[in-house]
């Protein structure tokens, strides 16, 4: 008998069909023997449809006390799905019972609609699962200290099972969403893309951010944290599929360091092109110029990706950095108001038709030459480098983007990533 | 300064319009001095739609762990419009707080879908109202000492804006309804039916059960227990109506013995046609004979409103009662089945197409002859009384349904209820 912890998005809730399945999955994990705690998100379309009314009735700016109610509203769409959640698990003949965050309660900070879990009371839930029933939990919600309900931002609810299955100490946090795992990189770029069976939580978290949208990485992070064995894998697949089969599908977030031995030494291939890039040519290469040129872009709120700044030639330095494509516009204006007068250069350059294509993988801590090996990849298939950045477990470049599906499909192939592990 | 109780129903409620128009309405009391607490509806539909979601995925029948997450669901309606009356409010520049019962707590006990208020804290909301905030609170709901969320029934937060009147000792409950108050009779029967400017609870009780549908009747009931003034009026007056007049609008349901001074001795005429009529005839007069007629009907949760029997004629008696018309075909059954044999009589009449007709007023207390002038009023239009039932404020009686209006207009004049009270 094993502790599990199940998280269903709003797609597998989104209709009251689609709540039925799940409690049938959910009924065959008890049938197996298991003990199940089930956070699932609100219905498809409801969080939206809530904050669309509030919308209507005060378009206004948000202070604290309108976030305080944005809250008490969105909360609601996962309250629903607990409840019609409960009753569709009695429906199949199991006891169950439904809790809000507060009821259990998940305690968070103060801060509304983006609200961080603080800590977990285990003692009800506990009681629950000893007398026999499976427990199930509002995601993206929780209750402050003076008993005000907040949220934790979009994604919520991936973050609420982690959580959960910390508390918990839960033997695995299964997250059923709409693909059937993590890739080697996006099958639809790249068709030869394989499903990784387990993946460390450090990749995992450099795909996340990268804009591999599996799972939020908040979620992520708190796995890593609380080492919570966590699965992503399909809510498509029929429910009635053997049990053995569903619980080696999907992808196995890992945090072991003796599961690392079997890791290639590149992972995944990541890729985006949200973003644009900046260049500042001539700079006067002296102290404080980069907090100058990005402490004013900062203050505009628009945040900076990669940065790098080369060594200078002749008390001169170019100075380039990436931005969300969607800022880039108002950076340039910036820019050419309040920070190309006071550097007195004139020499601004801006692309927005580039790409970032990234390899990660935690074998590179410890492999030499993935990164050249990266660049004579790219550089046989014709492709310039505009920038590179480096981590540990990732390396990544901004190319043109219409190299993009080029060069992923070129460094997946280089980094043997259609090959099984062995 | 007074302390103002509001309470919006859901066709008040039943739009962003309208939330807007009633967030306008209170904000119009609050800067004319006054400290508001709201009590608002689910928006109209909402509750219906949820319930329907929890019928799609459980059929079955309803046992204490399935009323359970029903509240659940049910309770979110209200979170809804307490969240968005709050922050329409906000953006009419007002500093505003919502809460759900549970929140302040509105403690009741543990019936699902049926809960009785138990205790209202009133520290936190107090606190609120003194830092010059209005307070929202979730009508229909609180919840128990074991922290599950319980719901009032149908109409419950009627019953949930009294009781908060009542612990916050309110100068006045105001319900907003869609009616502009009560009237002497149903207008749609008799044109020159009056509005009431006020009416004692137990006028009140007595209407609210005769079948007046204007207020919740356990609401009345709380009212008349904790003297909370009540008072029931129009939600859609345009909310810019001079608030004067707006205060002095629909119809204050008093309990204090001095506004009595002014009463009628009749106060209005109640009517319905929901009853029928079932009749037992020569059965032997002998003890026990009501409790083996109606112990048999009662068991089969069969409700019995009216109970005749009169006085006996050679050892025999008549006994004749009153259900509702939807238990009539059943009730008749089971008379025939199980009753009648054991009497040793087979002489059983029912009649459907019977209406029952009521004055109610608490001046009938002190007044002699008021039964003999109803009597007389109906004699003289032809209508013939086939049963007669009476209170300390009430008395009822059933005819053939054809003559209802007629009977209610008769009664209507003859007791000068188009006359406004002098």
């Amino acid at each position: 008998m094993a502790l599990i912890v199940h998280k269903y998005g709003g797609t597998s809730m989104g209709s009251t069909e689609r709540i039925r399945n799940v409690a049938k999955r959910v009924a065959k994990w008890v049938r197996a023997g298991h003990q199940l705690v089930v956070v699932p998100s609100a219905m498809s379309g409801e969080t939206n449809r809530l904050l669309a009314l509030a919308k209507e009735v005060a378009p206004g700016q948000h202070t604290d006390s309108v976030s305080r109610e944005l809250d008490m509203l969105a909360s609601t769409g996962e309250q629903v799905s607990v409840g019609l959640l409960s009753l569709a698990l009695q429906a199949e003949g199991l006891e169950a019972v439904s809790y809000a965050g507060w009821q259990v309660p998940i305690r968070t900070d103060k801060a509304y609609t983006k609200a961080r879990i603080e800590s977990i009371d285990d003692k009800k839930v506990r009681a629950d699962l000893g007398a026999g029933k499976v427990v199930i939990i509002t995601g993206f919600q929780g209750v402050d200290e003076d008993g005000n309900i907040t949220t934790l931002g979009r994604g919520g609810s991936d973050t609420s099972a982690v959580a959960v299955a910390a508390a918990m100490k839960a033997d695995e946090c299964l997250i059923y969403t709409d693909v059937d795992g993590v890739y080697t990189t996006d099958p639809r770029v790249v068709p030869e893309a394989r499903r990784l069976h387990t993946v460390s939580f450090e990749e995992m978290l450099e795909m996340a951010s990268l804009g591999s949208k599996v799972l939020q990485i908040r979620s992520v992070e708190f796995a890593g944290k609380y080492q919570v064995p966590l699965r992503v894998l399909s809510s498509f697949t029929p429910w009635d599929i053997a049990i053995d089969e569903e619980a080696r599908s999907g992808t196995l977030i890992t945090f072991e360091e003796d599961e690392k031995m079997e890791q290639a030494v590149v992972s995944g291939i990541a890729f985006n092109r949200d973003e644009a890039k900046i260049s500042i040519l001539g700079v006067p290469d002296k102290p404080g110029i980069a907090y100058n040129i990005l402490g004013a872009v900062a203050e505009a709120n628009v945040e900076v990706d990669m940065i790098i700044q080369n060594i200078s030639k002749e008390g001169k330095t170019d100075f380039s950095f990436t931005v969300h494509r969607n800022d880039y516009a108002r950076a340039m204006e910036l820019l050419k108001a309040k920070v190309l007068p006071a550097l007195g250069t004139d020499s601004l350059t801006g692309d927005t038709k580039i790409c970032k294509v990234s390899i990660v993988g935690i074998g590179m801590r410890s492999h030499v030459g993935i990164a050249s090996k990266m660049f004579r990849a790219l550089s046989e298939e014709g492709i310039n480098i505009q920038m590179i950045s480096t981590s540990e477990i990732k390396t990544s470049v901004v190319i043109d983007e219409k190299y993009m599906e080029l060069a992923v499909r070129a460094l997946h192939r280089a980094f043997d990533l259609d090959q099984p592990r062995s």
